[in-house]
């Protein structure tokens, strides 16, 4: 079975790259050129109407949305979810959908607020977008159970948030979640997430001491 | 197995409700009572810490978010999504969590543009939410695949769009999109639908002739 990763660094592929990894599976590559707009291209929008990175083209057919395409790698390939049968499974679903529909939407605002309100009033929402993630993180650090499909979504996350955007990112510190922070370290240094940073130029401690991206190709904005 | 699905009338337990009635599933009810907020109370986030509507208690543990619940009734007891080894289910996987974290996240941000930005912004949040949700529908009319689980989830959105917030829905319109209007027509006259309807007291056709709810328990805000 042929999988091709459509990604750009430092982007939410890095939460597929992980996982796959993690898996073992081979699987190839395929920059989207960010600085050329690539994933509004027509070629693109073909593998996902939507245009957002990543895409997992298999066998199957192209797959998008990070928690769609981390649930078909366990249901095909294991590994990343308590398997089916094993009651923890129930928590660990939950969990995964609301990284994708609460964590990850607040995210997408904070980076792109333009996106969602008149330049004239960006502030008032970034602010508001903020104490929101800093509640989610606290809902996280007291109850997200531990799963690699739910480590290689969240954790990404976690570095995003001290990054970006660029220069505007005093306001968080990892260190205020110490069961995250300390979940975050071991898990960074572990071989799968070692191997994408270094496939990514992500450094050596991509989460808990990030350093904005050194990638060998493409562009993560 | 008892499955009981703690519920509000016109609340995403709607979607849930839908499944398990598609299914044919036995499950028992439990008004989450909204007008006194029970969906903070602290028996309520034992079961999701998110504090949102619905959760389903399975002998599992509780599920929450629709799309989690979704998934995992369909890995349990299937007939809502493609089954595992079919080439469409990777699509059908792709446009549930689609659903759930871009549609879903823009029609919480139009029902409740005061958890966003602070009041005296409030306008142009929801003019750009607005465009962004009719763009959104845009790619539903021309891509989503039929499947129950997608089905159950989507065309509620599309009811509660026509619905709420009271009094300022005269912009939406689902003729704007024929493909959905017919589909949604069907689905609403299908038996596990008709049945959801009287139960939560939402009239004979709840997607294209939508009415306000006159449920014979709870309230829908």
């Amino acid at each position: 079975m042929t999988l091709i990763l459509h990604y750009a660094p430092d982007n939410a592929s890095l939460c597929i790259r992980i996982a796959l990894l993690k898996q073992g599976l081979p699987f190839q590559t395929r920059l989207v050129d960010r600085r050329a707009r690539a994933q509004r291209d027509t070629a693109y929008l073909a593998l996902n109407p939507h245009g957002l990175i990543p895409v997992l083209e298999a066998p199957d057919g192209p797959l998008f949305e990070t928690a769609a395409i981390l649930i078909w790698l366990d249901e095909t390939h294991g590994d990343l979810l308590p398997p089916r049968g094993d009651p923890t499974r129930a928590a660990a679903l939950s969990w995964l959908v609301w990284l994708s529909n609460s964590l990850h939407p607040a995210l997408q605002i904070l980076f792109g607020p333009a996106r969602f309100v008149p330049p004239d009033i960006l502030p008032p929402l970034i602010a508001t977008t903020r104490t929101r993630i800093a509640a989610l993180l606290d809902l996280a650090e007291a109850h997200i159970p531990a799963a690699p499909a739910l480590d290689a979504y969240l954790f990404p996350m976690l570095r995003w948030l001290a990054l970006y955007p660029r220069g505007e990112t005093a306001w968080f510190d990892l260190a205020r979640w110490p069961g995250l922070y300390d979940r975050a370290a071991a898990w960074e240094t572990s071989a799968p997430v070692r191997a994408a940073a270094v496939a990514e130029g992500l450094g050596a401690r991509p989460v808990t001491r990030p350093q904005p991206p050194n990638p060998p190709e493409g562009s993560p904005t």
